[in-house]
Formats: structure tokens, sequence, C-alpha cells
């Protein structure tokens, strides 16, 4: 489906002109997303469904490996149930979608489009859960949800959404905190080493904490124009949905008790952070764990060589993809040149070249797409080699990120030098708040900065830069998508 | 979540007594779906989804295999869009869910929660299809649809279900014709062979085909109580929503022309084919190859004995999760008789018992869930058995059900016989129909049966069972889910 415009590639507007305008021309160009007839609604193309694919293949890895199994609940919340918890309705309502007609007839109750689950979950492991036997419960979706957003932008902010949310009930209070902790750690896990973003942990503030919850802890990863971007959270609900929606256990010692819960989720807004993360003005790079096609291979054909370029190289295809993702870009009607650029622009981590000389030589010409390096390797060679560059080229794309990240960390000792901070550099900046949310509120109407965490061992000591209180402790502030 | 009921198991209601509520009781003992506060919505509990993930991931595989992408398309479908093509709307209109309220707001236009996604794919393709070098599309989804259903049942008709449904467009009638009936034979295969479900192929009639299409093809199964269900369908579209929604290309004679479309889709219907093929008065039987678990291990434990059992079942486990998913009921709550009952009444393939004289014997006792036969086995052996009975099982359950559609697949010459035999039987009968629709609409109104489908290449030359017209076809009546 490209459109066979030799100019293609060069549509996209430099990162250093208008930011936001490159991510979405890499967005259209490399076939991510496009627009649906539907406000706020996004399609996600085949090339980017098949990134989303492979992160959740490596995610739901993880998910089970600890211990939970997927299952699914209905799309629809009827709302008395939405509004059983308060917080939680207060913070939802304002962007969900109603059904309000089934067929030809009006709806006696109407029914939510689901903007998270914890109300539905809650009702039925009100009648699942009834002895401590059955705890703890360690239950996983996959789904869609919609929330009604006024502006919104492809993967970062849409009406609907994809995504996976965790819902779990345990015994004790502590059970729930390990559980929402160590969530957190496979998000981090997942994030770091599959798709190369290095990221912050820490605890939300209570102004930013999940509608319902007790605590809500995250990860915050840094986008190349300096804004954070929040990549995944874990909560800590406490007892309040227990007790709103009875969820209730027979103990050991014979006593009725409210269970403790957590949720967690990540979404196809990772997809945005993977494109701010790793493009450049050539257009995506996509980590090889995660990469559709983590080869392309352009054959060179000159007229009188073109059969014998041709069978080599589907030879070498066949031979590859046993063990990579890999395409072969045979198309006769698109020069070698244009094919480099395409495949570039669509971030595939290794290009090789195949032509008549390299036949003859038993060699491939080896393309990076992190640093352009060109290898000449050998046939015989080139499946260690393939493997040994594709670890190295993800282990590259982390580290830059990560240097890039340690670069755009400051600390700022008062509110002039965070003032000034953001508005020269953007980035993490570190600073003492005292945790009232006034300052937080002060903060964000002078900088446009929000407290993206509270670091776990947080710094203290110092003033807050805010209210000047004494012994405050250092948290993360940033603008954020 | 077990109740620790010891009478859980016994709750089953026979077949022979009350088919339909063997069938609910099943699904609630086996944990396979509970009823969610919403009209005509299902929770699909951990393990029946884990029968629909290996489910997907059979049916995905050979999607790709044969050059499909997946991607995923808007849950809205503008009103407008909807009602562009006719006989679509006419067909899905009465059981649409409508969304007309976003936030606070009230929508314009009411948006179509979608029962089927050919309208948003038609306009999606009328901007990416642009040449001949853009075909053929081939794109399928997995998603959830709601369609508004007045009676429910769970995986056989709920108002929100989950599916896959392939949309792929074409340069030739030719192209979207050897599609159509490519992906039939996809899901015959898939069905055949990793459900263990056995099926008739074949043309839906004009009055069974689906809303829009040209042609629909279907597979056809029949349950153990005589009755048939679709188990997918695949349709060749023709050019109609090609010239509603405007999808041309420029063909390489420089002629703009319309393109041929195809839809094909299957469903978590599927789930109830398969419980009601295999399943028994015990229970869920499931074919290994979409068993969550192949094997349970239930350790035999005296109380002297108790840490030396569980030391060895704990390593053979290890072992064993290697190669099969296997898994070890070793709780103590419960007596090795009631997990026998337990894991029977869930389907598991295969049931290992491991006691101290096994150990001694360096043996294992492995009892077959299809046949109730009991098989001792040295551990050194043990790997290639398993194998071998899993293979056995999956065959021989396949080849009962096999047996079952033949014996109950019978010809009636008029239409007395035909009667008698749907009274009598249920089950697939072969008779001659002369194409009309309002022979068809006899034959429903007289015996609740209808045409499930025309064979490929029917039998010819006998009278319409109904009008007595010559040179009928021979097609397959049934009563169906
Ligand atoms: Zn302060
Ligand atoms: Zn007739």
């Amino acid at each position: 489906m490209s459109n066979g415009n030799e100019n293609f590639v060069r549509e996209i507007t430099p990162q250093s002109q208008d930011y936001s305008q490159w991510y979405l021309d890499v967005i259209k160009k490399a076939e991510l997303v496009d627009y649906a007839p539907v406000k706020g609604c996004m399609v996600i193309r085949p090339y980017g469904y098949a990134i989303w694919e492979n992160m959740k293949l490596g995610l739901d890895r993880r998910i089970k490996e600890t211990g939970h199994e997927n299952a699914y609940f209905p799309l629809f919340i009827p709302e008395s149930l939405l509004q059983k918890e308060a917080d939680h309705v207060e913070g939802f309502a304002p962007e969900v979608a109603w059904v309000t007609k089934g067929g030809q007839e009006e709806l006696s109750e109407k029914l939510a489009i689901r903007p998270t689950s914890e109300a539905m979950i809650g009702e039925m492991y009100s009648k699942w859960i009834q002895s401590w036997r059955d705890l703890p419960v360690l239950i996983n979706q996959w789904a869609n949800v919609v929330r009604w957003e006024k502006s919104t932008r492809p993967f970062l902010r849409t009406s609907e959404f994809l995504w996976q949310e965790g819902h779990t009930a345990h015994r004790t209070e502590e059970g729930a905190e390990e559980e929402t902790l160590k969530m957190l750690d496979v998000y981090r896990d997942f994030v770091e080493n599959d798709m190369a973003i290095p990221v912050l942990k820490g605890l939300k503030t209570e102004k930013e904490k999940f509608a319902g919850a007790l605590r809500t802890y995250c990860i915050e990863a840094l986008m190349s124009d300096g804004r954070a971007l929040q990549a995944g959270t874990s909560h800590n609900l406490g007892q309040h949905f227990a007790e709103v929606f009875d969820i209730t256990f027979l103990d050991q010692d014979d006593e009725r008790k409210y269970v403790w819960q957590t949720s967690w989720g990540v979404s196809t807004r990772l997809l945005g952070a993977l494109i701010m993360v790793h493009g450049d003005d050539r257009g995506l790079q996509i980590p090889p764990k995660v990469a559709p096609n983590q080869i392309v291979m352009v054959p060179i054909m000159p007229k009188n060589k073109q059969e014998l370029v041709k069978e080599e190289s589907q030879k070498l295809y066949d031979e590859l993809k046993k063990d990579f993702r890999v395409k072969l870009d045979d198309r006769e009607e698109q020069t070698p040149g244009w094919k480099f650029n395409e495949w570039e622009m669509r971030g595939v981590p290794i290009r090789l070249e195949i032509g008549p000389k390299d036949i003859e030589k038993e060699q491939v010409v080896l393309v990076r797409r992190d640093n352009g390096e060109k290898i000449f390797v050998k046939r015989d060679k080139l499946h260690d080699k393939l493997e040994e560059v594709l670890a190295d080229i993800q282990d590259s794309m982390y580290n830059r990120a990560k240097e890039y990240l340690e670069d755009n960390t400051r600390v700022a000792k008062d509110m002039d030098e965070l003032s000034s901070i953001i508005e020269e550099h953007k980035g993490m900046v570190k600073a003492h708040w005292c945790g009232s949310g006034n300052c937080e509120e002060h903060v964000k109407d002078e900088t446009k900065a929000t407290i993206r965490l509270i670091p776990f061992n947080p710094n203290t000591g110092e003033d807050c830069i805010s209210c000047g209180k004494g012994d405050s402790k250092e948290v993360v502030f940033a603008r954020a998508y």
C-alpha cells in the first residue's frame, strides 16, 4: 500500500522545525495509524498493529509468568454499577460514552462503554470470592476501552484505545502492596528490555492518582522533545472497591473480611512513546525485540543479473526467515535507493543489500538503522552476525535513550531555577516539595510542569520550592504528554 | 476459585434429561462463563478464555500463513456510514446498540457499536487503495462486536462476543472467489484439526446469506443433540461495498475499476460447538490441541509419605511443563477422588496419578479422559507416551465426532420422510430442493429445519421435496442453533 511516490520520505517535517508535526508525519508515512471517520478514533494499520502484537507477546508472557490468567469482561457497564464508587465515577463520568438504545428500543438504564473495568470486575469478584482459599485472584484482560476525549492525538490520547488491565484481589494489605509493586516492576522490565525505553519508577501524588485508588505507582519515560510520558500505572486500590461491591471472604480465623485489591494497566499509548523516544528525522526506529521486520533484504538487480540475484535472495530469505522476522523487498518498480529510504523511515533495524558482486564474493552488505554503519559479512558468518548486531542495536538504543534521560534530568533549588530549566530544556527536574496540593498546583500554574512521581527513597531535608517548608521530599517535575 | 463443595460435579444435569440445562450446567461448573450484570452479556472466565486463547493461536497462525496481516479498526461506526449499503443496514439495524451521548454532550450523529466492520473498513479501503499495485489487501481483525439479541445463550448467542473478521480486496472477481474459498478451507482445517470437530462445507441460500454479500459459504457442525451449528462463514462480497464506498483502483490498462471484496469470520460461538460436540454427562472434554491443561497431575499423598510424593510430583511437573501444558493439583484440602471428578468435569485430556507405590516402581498411572483407559507408564518412557496418547486422543475425538456426523446424516425422499427424520432423530438430512425461497420457507414452517448449506457438487436429478419440481439439487437440512 505504498503510494509509489519518490518524494514520500522527504515529506517528514524535521523534529527541530515542528516536533508535533514530525510525530504526525511519521505516524502517517510509516502507515502506523490512519484517522477514522469517527471523532477522536484511530485505525491501527497493519504495520502499527504488528508492533503492538509483538509488545503484547512480550508483556503477556511476563504477566503469565507472574501467575496471572487472562479473561474477558463485558464492554458495557450499567450506570448504577459505575456510580457505586464515588471517586471513581467522579473521575470517569466526564469522559464516558453512553449507550442509550439497543435495536429499536430505548434502554431503561444507560450503559457506559467501559472506561476501565474496576466496577464490572468488582461485581463479579463479589460472586466468585467466598473463602481465603479463593485468594489471591490474579486476572488480566486485553481489551478496548473508551474515554471521550476533547482533543486527541494518535496513540497518545484517543477516544478508543487498546490496553491490558490487571485486576487482583488479596487476603492481606501486604499481599496487595506486594502485587502492586511487582507489576510495576514487570512494566519497567518490559518497557526497558523489549522497548528499549528507560523509565523512572515512583509514586503518584494524591492529585494525580487513579480515581478510587489508595495509591498509584507509575513508570515515566522522557520523550526526545523533553516532555515526560506516563508509560504505565499500578494501583493499590486498598479496600475501597471491596467495600462498595461487597467483596468479602471468610478468613482462616472464621471472620468475614474485605479483600485488598490492585489494578494495573498499559496501553497503545506506549506506541507513542516508542515513536518519540527512538524516532529521528528519517522516521521511525523500532527496537529489534518488537520490530515487525527485524531485517529487510534489498536485492540490487541490474537487468542482466536479475534472475541470479532474485534466486539467491529468495534462497537467503528462506534460510533467514526460520530464525528472524525478515522481509524481502524484491519489487521491480522501485529503485534500491527508494527502498533504502522507505525501510529506514519504517525503522527496520537492519538492512541487507545483496547484489551480483556480493553473490560472487559470497557476502552480503549489512547496514544498521541506528548508526548507519555498513558491514560486509561473509554468508557463512551471517546468522551469528545478525544475532549479534540485533542484540547490539537493542542495547545501543536503550543506552542512547538512557543517556538522554540522564543528561536531561536536572536539579532545581528554587522556583526560579525550576522555571528556567523547564523553559529552556524541559526534561525531568528534581526539586523539593512539601507534599501539599496547593504547592503542587502553584508550580503547575507557574511552569506547566507537574509532579511526575515521588521516588521510592526520596532525598529529604531541603525546603519546598513553592512554600519554603523545611524537610521536604525531592520529587520529579516535568511537562508531560 | 472452586467452592470446595464435594457435590460440585454431581450438579450437572444429564444430557438425556435436559440437554439445554446440561449445557448451562457444564459452562457454569467448569467456570467457562458467568452471567454479567448486563442483559445478554457474558464474562468469559479464565478457563474459558484460555481455550479461546489456544484457538486464537492456531487460527491466527493459519491466517498469517495465508498472507494476511492483523489491524484494528474503531468500535464506533457513524450511522450515516452504516446506512450506505442498503441490504447491510437492513440486516443489522434491528440489533445495533447505539451510543448517543459522549461525556455530558448529546452526539450530533448516533454511533453504532460495530455489529461487523464492512462499513468502517470499506471507508478506509477507499482511501488506501489507488492502484492495482495496492492489491490484494489482506487484513484481519480480532475484536469484540455487539448485536443486541433478545434471547441469549452463553457463547451461542450473546449481545457482545469476540471474533475475528477478515476483510480483503482484490483486483479480479476470480481473486475474490479464490480468497473466499481459501479462507473457508482454513476454517475447516482449523476446526477439524485443532478442535476435532468435523464439518460440512458449502454455500448458503440467498435467504441465509450475509446481508450485503454476493454469496456466503459456510462450515456446519453437528452437535451431540442432533442440531446443526454454523461454525464459520466466508463471504464473497462482489462489488457491492466497493460501489457504495467508492473503492476503486487504476488497473494496468489505465482504467479505473471497483475492487472485488471478501469478508470472513469465526467467533466465540465455536466454544459452544466444542462443548456440545465433545462434552458428556461428566462434563467437558477438550481436545489436546486447544486444552488449557493437556495433563493434570494428581499426587496420592498418604500422610506418612506426603513429603516424598510432593517432592517427586514437583520434580516431574518441572520436567513435563517444558513440553506440555500441565497442571499440578497438590492441594491438600481435597481428596484425590474429588480431584479426579473435578478435572474430568473440566475436560483435561490426560490425568497422571502418582503415589508412593508408583514412585517405588518408577512409574505413573495415566488415565485418558476420552475412554477412561488406565495405563501404567515407566517414568523413562513417559514423555514419548504422553505425546503419543495426546495425539491419539485428538484423533479419537475427531473420529468419534465424525462417526456421529455420518451416522446422523440421512436422506429424505419427500416431505413426510424429512419431517419424520427431523422429528425422530434431528441430525443432517439430505433432500432435493428446487432453489426457490418459497419452498425453503415451506420446509422450515413444516419441520423447523433450515437449509444449512448447498454442497459444492450437489447431487441432482430428483424432484424438489416441497413443490415437486424436477432436476433439483440435493441440499442439507437441519434444525440449527
Ligand atoms: Zn510547599
Ligand atoms: Zn420447490
